[in-house]
């Protein structure tokens, strides 16, 4: 198992490449404008009217915009959403993310002082500077799932960190088991010294939602080896399946005393997944629960050396926590932009990949993405060895050039040695959802005879 | 000499203190919309048109707003700019940012390759990642100005740099001299290796500009020393005074082979300064210059962690580096906004300060700020000391109790031992600026009175 440090990641595969597709279909980054969703018209209009305060002049704009982007300018130093804000993000809007929380976790509560937006929820990982020492020997490890999201195992890399890898049993629906952490706990030693454990629910590139049961082991693991845990819940608007979103936060909270007053937990969100996925604003943001004064202390100062996170990015975490309610004039718009089902992808998905011959894919429950495992054939692996790469790399590469669609190989999240995957974005509308199948499914069958 | 690590910075002097005036001017910050600069509206218009594109159908928008954005439409991925862009940055906009620099240096070529658009310039600070072995013993240095902006120093400390600091000369306009970053490297023998040398040019907090010949003589100690040039150019469209902007980087290929093939240079830009003051958006760039193409590479997995830089802040820095040209209808607006001079404010700050008794500013030939010296009285000291306060800190805590004025003390910065100094913001609007001089006019003169 090895991830391979590209950048960016699929460059590779583009350089040099003839495509029969003019229109190659981008599915290769969790990333829903690129492939073509439309933004949410609430949200954009709110960030046109903030930073363009004209445009609030008549009444072209619906009055709960022009309300919501007048009292966000208020909240701006200077009225200006050009000016700096406080380094954990503008006071009001952290407190309204904070009411947010709590309302989601069924009146958990939660304190604006744990809460700090950022530049994206991937910078957020940096409070782990707090827990790396990088001069320590043996070094600092985090045990990270596989298949992991490739940028965490570089913000890891980069922040000197070693990865400790725990597989996902794909068998059982890329279930997290708590032998398996063990076993990667057991594996570190002597190696590094683990003081975290990452997981990432709903998942990427797996598209898993652990249901409490499992959430519950995880934290007493976490709870006995003293492991900090760091939830990526960054998908947590993004569930299809029959299990339902519950945060860390919330799990641990129920488990009550002594653990829901130790376990120390950083859960990570942002602007960029769910249906308003505005990754281009770069704003996520992280709550931090039973830490040490001193290492709140630290984590403040590490914040500060950033600025703050992107204005814009901050008023659009407002939007996502505080949407339009019953009775606002802009609600009824926003709920059937909001209604855009991805059910009915994940559904066509499954049933399209499931009954190509040598696919087989886990229920997408919820994330952005499909893995599907593919089976190739002996005579394809040996090419991809003859020609120098990896065979799932060659099999991307050949639906590259062959049938237009950009997806990623499973090497770059990590897989089981001798086991292939393919990780394609699902949030992308639906008639792209087909067109994207019907290429797949021809391309697959050609390739498969030309190999057999 | 102390820099305190304050977070954010001037909180202290906020906390608890009752005010006799309801508008608090803050000059704390170098933050133009805080202190109540309008924003310029071609910037604005094309930023919200991108960012709802309906605002485009009808005229409402000039022809030149409405072409620009819809270009940059087309260099974001699916046409949104809600979507990632490449880690360096949308290439197109990576290439006119490149011929501008070209422009700007009277032809000295800059490729585009060399060009990382990052969340802010303050974050490109990074880069030193790559020469700080924060595992060396003993650590590595980078010579910083005292004064120096303080977020540098945060930045470097977070990084597991020392900051060995050099002292501008204040009685010659705070120059930078050399026998000076001798003795500061001399200095550091035995406490630690130094392997940069950082400028900031325009100064902040001192407002100085660098000539030529000092230029000159930096760049060959540099590469004497073989020390990293990294130059903090992000003022370099606020100057005021006689000397020109020259960057570091022409003022490297102009001395020839083989300094100007050798040294190693990062120049930094921001959209935060200028007339533009956009420092809520979030966007700046590195130029490196010289570097081993291995290094490099190492720059790319840096950046590559961070996703990318806001799409906004992005499209910022775009009209900053290709501003409106004769003949284009948004012209005539644009060069009425950008004539709103500074000098005005400059030329009053120099003569009223410089009349109160206790005061001496140096000429403020660039930069956001003044940096004048304050000659405490014994007395005042005495206070402070009792209180268990920084002499300029009391200072400024009871301006912003008496006068409503927010501004920084010198300690934040690093000053000559017995020597005080306090900071403000010199971009604001004029009337703003009146009122600030008469506001600490009245203040000073009470003061001096009480501690006389
Ligand atoms: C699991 C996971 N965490 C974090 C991120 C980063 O998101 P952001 O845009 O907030 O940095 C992603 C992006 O794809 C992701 O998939
Ligand atoms: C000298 C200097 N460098 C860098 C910065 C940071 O600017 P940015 O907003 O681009 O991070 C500032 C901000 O005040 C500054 O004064």
């Amino acid at each position: 198992m090895a991830w391979e440090s590209l950048n960016p990641p699929r460059d590779y595969l583009k350089a040099g490449v003839r495509k029969p597709y003019r229109d190659v279909i981008d599915v290769s980054w969790g990333d829903p404008h690129r492939a073509g969703v439309k933004p949410l018209s609430f949200v954009r209009q709110v960030l046109a009217a903030c930073l363009y305060p004209k445009l609030m002049e008549g009444d072209r704009l619906m009055v709960d915009v022009r309300q919501r982007a007048q009292r966000l300018l208020k909240e701006c130093a200077g009225g200006s959403i050009g000016s700096y804000s406080n380094t954990a993000g503008i006071p009001e809007i952290v407190q309204r993310v904070s009411e947010f929380i709590t309302r989601r976790d069924g009146g958990v509560p939660c304190r604006r002082e744990n809460i700090f937006i950022s530049s994206g929820s991937q910078w957020a990982l940096n409070i782990l500077k707090v827990l790396v020492n990088s001069e320590a020997s043996p070094r600092t490890g985090v045990l990270t799932p596989v298949p992991c999201h490739s940028t965490t195992i570089l913000s890891l890399m980069a922040l000197g960190a070693a990865a400790v890898p725990y597989h996902l049993t794909e068998e059982r629906g890329w279930a997290l088991e708590v032998e398996e952490l063990q076993r990667a706990l057991d594996s570190a030693k002597g190696v590094c010294s683990p003081v975290a454990l990452y997981v990432i629910n709903p998942g990427n590139p797996a598209g898993y939602v652990q249901n409490r049961k499992s959430m519950q082991e995880v934290i007493r693991f976490a709870a006995e080896k003293r492991l900090f845990l760091l939830a990526d819940e960054v998908y947590q608007d993004c569930v299809y399946g029959k299990t339902e979103f519950v945060s860390y936060k919330r799990a641990l909270a129920e488990m009550g005393p002594p653990l829901s007053e130790t376990v120390e937990l950083a859960s990570f969100h942002t602007a960029s997944k769910g249906l308003m996925g505005e990754c281009g604003l770069r704003a996520g943001y992280v709550e931090l629960v039973n830490l040490d004064p001193a290492v709140m202390k630290h984590i403040n100062s590490l914040f500060s050396t950033n600025s703050c996170a992107p204005v814009l990015g901050q008023i659009a975490l407002d939007v996502m926590t505080n949407p339009p309610q019953p009775g606002d004039p802009s609600y009824p718009l926003y709920m059937k932009h909001i209604r855009t089902s991805l059910a009915e992808n994940v559904r066509r998905v499954e049933e399209v990949v499931n009954s190509l011959p040598g696919f087989s894919c886990q229920p997408v429950e919820g994330g952005a993405f499909a893995f599907p495992t593919v089976f190739l054939p002996p005579k394809a692996i040996e090419r991809a060895k003859e020609v120098g790469m990896k065979p799932d790399t060659f099999y991307c590469l050949r639906l590259l050039e062959e049938a237009g669609l950009l997806f990623s190989p499973g090497t770059e999240y990590g897989q089981k040695e001798g086991t292939y995957h393919i990780r394609f974005c699902i949030m992308i509308p639906l008639d792209v959802m087909e067109e994207l199948l019907r290429r797949l499914s021809g391309f697959h069958k050609r390739f498969m005879k030309e190999f057999s």
